[in-house]
C-alpha cells in the first residue's frame, strides 16, 4: 500500500514554577499536545500531461503529504486544493520541528473542521510550483536543462488533471470531497466539471467563478514588478546566480494589500508611526525612503521574507493561472450552462470585507447552481480580515466546515 | 499689474463633404469654438520658505496660470489646488496647442461650473513637482547642484504657505474660494485652518482628513518600486543620465488601479483579450509575459507615459505630502477640534464608487464641520468611475459645483 498514514507524537511541556505580574504563583504543570506529524512524498509521472496551451509536460514529480486513514472502500478522501504561496503541507508538523504547521492547520487535523480521524486527507503541491513538484527550477528531462521562462503555462484545468491522476495512483476513484480557498476554491470549481463522477461534495471558499479586471491587474502589476528587475534575466536568472527579489517584494508588497481589509489595516496598524522622533512638533521624521509608518515596516518585511523563499517564474505561473480561470468562457460567458455539468454537492462561502474575491462572485456561483437545481449550502460570513479570512480562526467559518464534514461523514455516499 | 487676463480665440474648423458609412451624405460646416489661451507665469522668492520639516528653501520659482479678471476690489479669486500628477495648467489651451486642454477644463474657464467670465482662478503647480515649479530636478542655490533626492521634504501646510506667498505677490487678500480633489482638497482644507481669514469658501472634492493604511500602504509600494529601481541611484540619477522608469511604470500602474472603481474597469475592460489566437480552444496565447488581456495593455501604456514625463524624486515627495497630511494629529486625532479654527463656508463632494478616498472620509470631514457648527454642504454622487470621477464629465457633479459658485458670484463677501 502506497498510502502513509499519520502518527500521532505526544509533547510534553513542562513549565518551571515562577511568579507572574500579577502575583499568582503558577502551578508546575504538564500539557500532553498530540501533533499531527507531517511526512511529504513524492509520486514520479513519467507520461506526459497534455496541458490546455497544447504543450504537455513529462517526467515530472509531485509532492504531496497524506493525513489521517483511507477506509475499506476508500470512500473517505478529501483533496486540499492550495492557492498561490501555499503548499501540500496543509496540516500538522514536521517530526522535530513544532512550529512547521501546514498552512490550513487550523482546518484540517484530528478533532479540526476537517477531522483526519474520520477522512483521509491529501494535500498536493501544484505543478509549476516551488515547494517540492516539479517547477521552473527544475531540468527539463527534454533539454537536460532548468526550464526557468520555459516552464509550460499551466492552468487550473492542468492542476486537476494532474492531481487526478495522483489519486489515480493512490487508488482513489472517488473524492469525498475536494476543497480549496481563492485559487483552492477555483481547483475545486474545476473538479466538479472535469471529473464530475470522481466528487461527492465541493467546499469552496472566497473564492470566484474567474477574476475581474481589477484582480488581473493587480497580478499584471506584480508580474511587470518581477519581468523587469534586472536580475530577471527573461526567467532565466537562475543560470546567473541571483534572484529578482526587487520584483518580488514589490509582488508581495501588492499581493498583501489585497489580501487584507481596509478596516484590519486601520485596526492592526492605522497611522501609527515606528518611531515618533522629537525634533519635530508633529513627531514626523520627513523622508521619502525611510520607513515612518507601521503599515511601511510590516509591507516591506512581509516583501523581503517572500523574496527569500519564493520563485519568480512560479509567481508569474500562478498568477497567470488564476488570470486564466473562466469555466464560463467555453459557453459564451454563461456560467450556469457552464455548471450544468456538475453533480457534486456544493458548500461556498465568502467573507463580507473580502474585496479580492468578493461575496458576489460567490454568490454567482450559487445562482448559477442553483440554477442547475444543485444542492447548495452558502454561507457569507461578516468577517473583518478580508480575502485572509480564509486562513484564520474564525469559530462560525470552522463551525461552519465542521458541521458540513460532519453531515459528509454520516450521510451516504451520495 | 502682474496679473494677466485671458485671450479668447475663434478656432474655425472645416470639414470636406464625405459620405460616411450610413450612406447619408453630410454636409460642409464650420464650428467656432471660443477657446481659454492659457499663458503660464513664474513667480521668483528669494526669501527662504520654512518648512513643517525644520529646513527650509530659498531662491525657488512658482509656476501658476491665471484665468478670468481679478475685480476692482480683488474679491473675486479662485485658488485651484492639484493632486498628484496634474499642475498649475488647470483651464484652457496653449496657443496654438489645441489638444493641450487644462486637467480641470471641464470644470475652469468661461461660462464653465466654475466661469472664468465672473471668476479670477488662479492653478499653481506646487513646489517639489516637476511641470515648472522648483523641484527636485533643479539646482539647489546652496550647492550649484541639482537636489535630487536631497529635495527637503515639502507637506500640504508648506505647499498652502507658498501659494499664500504667491497671493500676496498678486495683491490677493482673501481667496473668494479655495478648491481641490483629492490631495488638491486636502490643500483647499489646510487653507482653511492655516489661513481662516483669507479663505471665504472651500470646495473639498473626494478628498480626506488624512489618508488611511491602505492608502499609504500603496504609496509605499510604489516608493518601493521606484527607489529600488538600479536607475534610482539614490534618487541621483539625472547625474548619470538614466530614469528609474521601471519603478515609475509599476509606480503608476499601482495608482491607475486604485483611481478606477472595480466596475468600471470590469465595464470597461472585463476580460477582453488583446488578441483572441486561434491555436488553442480558449484563445489564449498561454503566455506569462505577454499582454493577454486588454487591461494589461492600458496599465502598460498607462505606466509607459507615466515614466516619459514624471519625475521620480516628484512621485516620492507628493505620496509622501499625501501620508504626512493629518490636521487632526495635533489634537490628539479629533477632527473637530482640528477644524474648530475654520472660518470659511465649505462644500464637500465624493464619489460612491471611490474606494481610494472614499464617501465615509468626507462625511468625516461634514461631521466635524457640523460639530463646529460650520456652514457645509455636502454631496454624495451616485458615479461609476471611482476616484478618477473628480475629473471626469458628470452632470450631478458639474451642476452641483457650478451652482455653489452662482451661489458664492452672488452672494456677499460672507
Amino acid at each position: 500500500m502506497l498510502l502513509p498514514g499519520h502518527s500521532q507524537k505526544a509533547v510534553l511541556s513542562f513549565r518551571e514554577p515562577r511568579t507572574p505580574r500579577n502575583g499568582v504563583r503558577w502551578e508546575a504543570f504538564i500539557v500532553v499536545v498530540m501533533s499531527l506529524i507531517a511526512i511529504p512524498q513524492t509520486m514520479h509521472f513519467e507520461v506526459p500531461l497534455p496541458l490546455q496551451s497544447g504543450a504537455s509536460i513529462r517526467g515530472y514529480d509531485l509532492t504531496y503529504e497524506c493525513y489521517g486513514r483511507l477506509n475499506a472502500d476508500r470512500s473517505n478522501a478529501v483533496l486540499v486544493c492550495h492557492a498561490l504561496n501555499a503548499s501540500h503541507h496543509v496540516a500538522g508538523v514536521y517530526e522535530g520541528q513544532p512550529r512547521s504547521e501546514g498552512w490550513w492547520d487550523n482546518m484540517v487535523g484530528p478533532g479540526k473542521p476537517v477531522d483526519t480521524d474520520r477522512f483521509f486527507v491529501i494535500g498536493v503541491n501544484n505543478l509549476g510550483s516551488c515547494f517540492g513538484s516539479t517547477g521552473p527550477m527544475h531540468v527539463n528531462p527534454d533539454t537536460g536543462q532548468i526550464y526557468g521562462a520555459d516552464f509550460p503555462v499551466v492552468t487550473v484545468e492542468d492542476w486537476v488533471d494532474a492531481q487526478a491522476r495522483l489519486l489515480d495512483e493512490l487508488g482513489i476513484t472517488q473524492l469525498a470531497a475536494v476543497m480549496g480557498g481563492s485559487l483552492g476554491g477555483m481547483q475545486a470549481l474545476s473538479w466538479t466539471l472535469q471529473y464530475p463522477d470522481r466528487v461527492r461534495h465541493a467546499v469552496v471558499i472566497a473564492s470566484a467563478p474567474n477574476l475581474s479586471a481589477e484582480n488581473i491587474a493587480f497580478n499584471e502589476v506584480a508580474r511587470r514588478a518581477i519581468v523587469t528587475d534586472p536580475e530577471f534575466y527573461g526567467g532565466h536568472f537562475y543560470r546567473h546566480g541571483v534572484v529578482p527579489q526587487r520584483g518580488l517584494r514589490i509582488a508581495r508588497m501588492i499581493g498583501h494589500i489585497t489580501y487584507l481589509s481596509d478596516d484590519v489595516m486601520n485596526e492592526k496598524f492605522g497611522r501609527e508611526l515606528r518611531e515618533v522622533v522629537t525634533q519635530n512638533a508633529s513627531g514626523y521624521r520627513y523622508s521619502t525612503q525611510d520607513v515612518e509608518f507601521q503599515i511601511e515596516s510590516y509591507l516591506r518585511y512581509q516583501g523581503d521574507k517572500f523574496s527569500e523563499y519564493f520563485d519568480a517564474n512560479t509567481y508569474l505561473l500562478i498568477t497567470r493561472a488564476l488570470d486564466y480561470f473562466d469555466p464560463a468562457r467555453a459557453f459564451g460567458g454563461d456560467l450556469t450552462r457552464a455548471l450544468a455539468q456538475t453533480q457534486a454537492k456544493f458548500l461556498l462561502a465568502s467573507f463580507t470585507t473580502d474585496w479580492r474575491f468578493s461575496p458576489s462572485r460567490s454568490r454567482e456561483i450559487v445562482k448559477a447552481l442553483l440554477e442547475n437545481r444543485r444542492s447548495v449550502s452558502y454561507a457569507e460570513i461578516d468577517a473583518p480580515h478580508g480575502h485572509d479570512a480564509f486562513l484564520l480562526e474564525d469559530p462560525r467559518y470552522l463551525s461552519l466546515v465542521r458541521s458540513y464534514f460532519e453531515s459528509i461523514a454520516s450521510g451516504a455516499k451520495a
